[in-house]
């Protein structure tokens, strides 16, 4: 039996689309066709699967495959499992039930073989929310052949869920020909291993080959990276590149004749959402530190942001991207990784917009790095407006610019102008904080924390300059070492620096990790080896920063924890 | 048996308030005390009740309760059903279920005597992601009487849920001597009257009385407005105060006297939630239109808006009220209400902020409005600023500013401007946004819809001026009549009205409200009337302009359906 791995890259709610991608399949190919999970629709869809022209489209694809599938597919001997939605309505026509199913396509019209079990339900996933868990066997005869049939997250147990589909399926059927699992599996840095590790131990505790497929894509903040595969136990027959449709045909009869561990029961590598949650301090040094990134991590990095990047752009219609440059090192990595992201349509510009307390030096690094990325570099400066703001304050209100305010109008001066400049030709702001930042609430709201995406949103500070001289490293010296050695400073008042108000980025960075990833508390940590007053400090910064990081923009996410949807903490609290 | 009914007001987080309120009762009067759902901790508590220093300080509140009862209740005959957190923790001390539940204090300590089945994942709710439901019989026996214990959602059943907690506790305990249903029900307009018939309905069927006792507070965008209340059925035995904290003593015997309607099972009046989550649509119209407000809910909105204000400028500490007012009906509406909703050691400040395009009467209606509400207004003009920047940008970029650009910038100007004098004064800016312009995007992103809180943005604009017109009628015409009369205007280019880029404001909030509480489709909004081309424009512009609103500032929510947490929709998608 031939199989076909299809990892495909569909925007959400292109129905278009995706009818198109089937029909240029044509002629359909003998064999067991595998899309991703929620394939014909696209994921997360939240409340879109709620609306009501939203669902008359999912019906309407349907009808048109259903009757594509009895004309085309009738005289070949193959069949296409895809992932879609199942609705049953109520008596007024309201959804009842909605089920993430596994629709089976072939020349007798579509028909639903499985509907997914396990439903994620704890950060970025609120799919109980929407769906109904289904309780189909979970097994497909077809062609002599035995399928086991997993949707995402049941092939995973945790303590999220009481059920173990995975175990279910082996106990009832341990004599399978194929376990697949169509997914739509949200990326962090570092997954993709994990992944791959458990569906290794699915297949040999079925003794048959276990195929993944994954989507593509990125959705908002949450991107799919694909990397879907084929694995006989010890071998990886086939893997799906990352960040790219792809599809492979193996004959799977070839594979089916590994020899396979002799594994009696699941085991408990891997299989658990926690493993594969994993965040990164090493908890043995004192203080606590944050895990070195690899340059194989930092290169998965570089290639996530610039995919997210140009997956935001390409689904807002923005053929240019826009970066205002401080000569500092966050809007110098943002500004490389958006032109190595830009395709030949795009367009990018830099605006440099230097006020009072801006070094001569920061205009020298802003003017080399755009030179180093040949990016042009526009020059306007703040200084005029603020000063003519300055004295009409003083006139109307009596009451000089100082300290907050004066800072303030200077940051929210610039995200204004940026903003300006972003209409007249039409470009998308990228943000440019970075995780630490954001933490700690160092940033002005409508200033510097303006833009349509944040690339570096879910990277801590000391990442920052990971991924710079790891980006220096591979491209040739792009940031220039100026930018990566000067102390961090938002240059608001005279001689600041960030360490003024912060602690050194290394301890700060492991204190934030421990507070977001793990959940720790000022205690705990303090027990971890970092200064109580210092942790009190970072603890109380972020508890009071909430209401920035309610109005940010959406962060392009890479890692297992970060902040966007899956975070949720009242703005308010004691 | 005395019953001691407590509706309290307290932050999240607030355990040493919390621990003082239940001191303060001393001596405890003997009898049964009812708190709220979740009074120990606060609700809704999102992340917060899986960080760990949150759950050090729910247990250390647990330990010097338990004493403080070992102490102070032994001699009294007296039990407090408290709405609190119970945690059972893994072997690596994280939390693996988290149960929301009733403590029952006496001499004994705390006990743990029911855990919530019905845990509410729709709309704002996300309760599955948190909670495990409980399965506790419901039922406390105490000084000889059968008490039904009830938590919040489990008195609703709907298709949400599969199980009818209120069904099961009358078919095991027909005989009971008093139903308690502990409460933290978010607010939204009309949302009593279905509460207290169902009440009643559980009071027949028992054919004893039903105590509901709901907290008060504003959670960011979420109000509980108390409103508790005793019922035997048909009466109405006490009834709390909205808004405020308010308790009550009963003498228990003497209620539960009644003759009960002859009621052998649940009927079905008012107990789904969807009959609880009514849209404001009246569709045998044609086309249909939005329900007229009632002066009883104009007045309910009056109060809740005001309570909303007060409460989230409370728990941020704001002292003084920024708003800008623009002669347009909407910043009128924000200033009327705010000025209203003013404590004595409050202030309040008007910035008036002209451009090219405001008319001269904006400054006559502005300054007519903050002179009836005796608000001192500050005129800002933007003109000079955006003078010299439309130069700038002509100089540095050789374009000039036109169309959007030059529009954006006006308001983005102001947001600036408005900022700045909020750090100069530490004021807390209201954003004066409704709910029609945020649903098509009719706003300037980081310009008209800054704020730290939304106090017109869960009601679309024919309801501000319904709710203009109400408070001129009970508060003497504060509002010049010339503001509400005008056209409505951004004034951000010459001759500009709304009515130029959007469908008139009746037809528009009907439509919306179609889309966004009924969820309907294009064609169905077509089928009730409206003209095609019509709604596909409304469509396609609320479909456009996610991007806004996911960066827009909480809304104080007094609808069933309203943007914000409770509104999830991908920013992307075809």
């Amino acid at each position: 039996m031939q199989l076909h791995l299809h990892q495909t890259h569909h925007t959400i709610g292109d129905f278009n689309g995706v009818f198109d991608y089937i029909q240029d399949q044509a002629p359909i190919k003998s064999g067991l066709h595998l899309f991703p999970e929620l394939f014909l629709t696209g994921y997360p869809l939240l409340d879109l699967c709620l609306q009501k022209g939203f669902i008359e489209k999912v019906l309407d694809l349907h009808k048109k495959l259903d009757t594509w599938a009895k004309q085309n597919l009738a005289k070949n001997d193959a069949m296409l499992l895809m992932g879609g939605l199942d609705y049953k309505f109520d008596d007024q026509g309201l959804p009842a039930d909605i089920y993430n199913v596994i629709w089976a396509v072939d020349g007798n019209g579509m028909k639903r073989v499985y509907a997914k079990k396990l439903l994620p339900n704890y950060d970025i996933f609120d799919e109980e929310k929407y769906f109904t868990p289904g309780e189909d066997p979970g097994l497909l005869e077809w062609n002599d052949k035995r399928i086991g049939l997993l949707i995402c997250e049941d092939m995973w147990h945790s303590t999220h869920h009481i059920q173990d589909p995975v175990k279910e399926l082996w106990q009832s059927n341990p004599d399978l020909d194929l376990v697949v699992n169509l997914s739509a599996s949200p990326y962090h840095l570092g997954k993709c291993e994990k992944r791959l590790a458990r569906g290794r131990e699915i297949s040999h505790l079925f003794k048959a080959p276990f195929a993944y497929v994954n989507r593509v894509g990125g959705e908002d903040e949450i991107l799919f990276d694909g990397d879907s595969f084929l694995t006989d136990g010890d071998g990886i027959i086939w893997r799906g590149k990352m960040w790219q449709e792809d599809s492979n045909t193996i004959e799977l009869d070839q594979v089916a004749t590994k020899s396979y561990l002799p594994l009696n029961a699941p085991s408990t590598i891997a299989n658990t959402w926690e493993s594969l949650f994993t965040p990164d301090l090493e908890l043995a040094s004192k203080p606590a530190q944050l895990s070195t990134l690899s340059e194989e991590k930092l290169d998965e990095l570089t290639h996530a942001l610039i995919f997210g990047l140009r997956e935001y752009a390409s689904k807002c219609r923005f053929k240019s991207y826009l970066v205002a440059v401080s000569g500092g090192i966050d809007s110098a990595l943002v500004l490389a990784l958006a032109k190595l992201a830009m395709l030949p349509d795009q367009t990018i510009e830099a605006v440099y917009m230097p006020g009072f307390y801006s070094a001569s030096e920061s205009y020298d690094f802003s003017a080399q790095l755009c030179d180093n990325l040949d990016v042009p570099m526009r020059h306007l400066p703040i200084k005029f407006t603020h000063s003519s703001l300055r004295n009409q304050f003083q006139d109307i209100f009596g009451q000089e610019l100082t300290g907050l305010s004066d800072e303030n109008i200077q940051s929210r001066l610039r995200g204004m102008l940026l903003y300006t400049r972003s209409n007249q030709n039409n470009a998308m702001v990228i943000n440019t904080s970075n995780k630490s930042e954001l933490a700690v609430g160092y940033s002005t709201q409508y200033g510097d924390s303006v833009g349509a995406i944040s690339l570096l949103g879910d990277l801590y500070k000391t990442e920052v300059f990971a991924l710079s001289n790891h980006i220096n490293r591979r491209f040739n010296h792009l940031i220039p070492s100026g930018i990566i050695d000067r102390p961090p400073s938002a240059e608001l008042r005279e001689g600041q620096t960030d360490q003024q108000s912060l602690p050194p980025y290394e301890r700060l960075d492991a204190i934030l990790e421990g507070l977001l990833s793990y959940r720790m508390s000022v205690k705990e940590l303090h027990n971890y080896g970092f200064d109580l007053e210092e942790v009190v400090k970072v603890h109380n910064l972020w508890q009071n920063s909430e209401y920035k990081r309610r109005q940010f923009c959406p962060i392009i996410k890479v890692k297992a924890k970060s902040f966007g949807f899956g975070y949720r903490v009242p703005i308010c609290k004691k």
